[in-house]
């Protein structure tokens, strides 16, 4: 099971790790008092990439599920990488670094992407109402300086976050003392289970557990959901 | 938009490519018979990938869809791909080889698998019900002498397969030719919807369009949920 999980970002400004990161698109209503009688664009979501593979780069069955769900709920998507060498290249079967062998973020996260991928440097603000961050260590290793909702725990001072539960509960819970992490770092952790999402109304932060817990893929699939609906809902255009 | 789509087959015996493929489980109801009052164990699936990226391995959209239906219905999962190098290495970016690289379909098919994945060579029929083959490039490339549904075109004389709609329409079936090609070979094309997935009851063949339509995800998604419980009805255990 892999260590981290998707974390959404809507119109939050965050400056980690290897890009700047500024969300803060136009007040929601506005497009929609203007004209409206036409249709309402959909929410303007950035998918934001770290490679191809829970191990290396981004968890692929949480990108998955967050552009089914972005498709569901008529999301306008955009998918970004940086353009950088992944940290290392992990043989997916033993677990371990392959040596000698270097891989590029962009390129691999374009394999999620289906080709249609931009570079993260040129992500900028006014195009978005919000973000989201699939899970895996690439989020770690490739894109931020740390993983995404301990991340946000870093920049946002008293944010409130979701890694799960809190304890192990023998091995449903693998990677529960990630709670302790963010506790000392001055945020709140409140305890989800898998196929919820948390909301922070105040900083504009949705979380959901997603592979911090060890069940069935279905339940992280519908964890998610409830995560993007939250952020398009947050969106609100 | 990829090529090819994803194809179920049900106790069905292929032999093709590099591997031959042989799927003929227990009767379905023996087991329950003889524990009635026990709970029903989940069908066991075989899902054979063949990479990870639409251009040169498995579509990981349809993969990742796949796994979560199956989740979702119960079945017990095991997946496997070909210890064999990728035919080449594509940059999903340019579309075009990257000249130099090789990559393991194994290996590679792990980034999906999140590691726990078989040999092709150790799949035995007895251990399973059905076997499902998501589509990619790589399903021609690697695992398969040409793609999914053709495949059982070519190998069940007359069997009944569908690769969605036979004209282009505009660009929403950008791959509508394939259906000819099918005819060509003695099997028998149905038209069907991107939601839509259709069963060859006699040859237990379930196949849907999934990205030979270039529409939202979700539809894809949900024509592979359609596939998915209808390979799971066959399975009947």
């Amino acid at each position: 099971m892999a260590a981290f999980r998707a974390l959404a970002a809507s119109r939050l400004a965050v400056t980690a790790g290897l890009a700047p990161l500024l969300f803060g698109g136009p007040a929601p209503s506005s497009r929609a008092a203007l004209h409206a009688s036409a249709p309402r664009p959909g929410p303007r979501v950035a998918v934001v990439l770290s490679g191809c593979g829970v191990y290396d780069g981004t968890e692929l069955h949480e990108a998955s599920s967050i552009l089914v769900h972005l498709s569901r709920g008529g999301a306008e998507v955009q998918i970004f990488a940086p353009d950088v060498p992944q940290m290392h290249v992990i043989d997916h079967i033993k677990g371990q670094p392959s040596e000698g062998e270097t891989r590029n973020v962009l390129t691999e996260s374009a394999r999620i992407a289906r080709g249609k991928i931009t570079d993260l440097a040129k992500l900028t603000a006014v195009n978005h109402d919000a973000a989201i961050f699939p899970g895996g260590f690439g989020a770690a290793k490739n894109l931020l300086c740390c993983i995404a909702p301990v991340l946000a725990a870093k920049v946002l001072r008293g944010v409130e976050v979701t890694v799960g539960h809190e304890q192990e509960e023998g091995g449903k819970w693998p990677h529960a003392g990630t709670a302790e992490v963010i506790k000392a770092l001055g945020a709140k952790h409140c305890v989800m289970g898998v196929t919820e999402a948390h909301v922070d109304q105040k900083n504009k932060v949705v979380t959901t557990p997603a592979f911090m817990c060890d069940t069935a893929l279905h339940h992280i699939h519908d964890g998610i959901g409830a995560m993007v609906r939250k952020v398009l809902e947050l969106a609100g255009r």
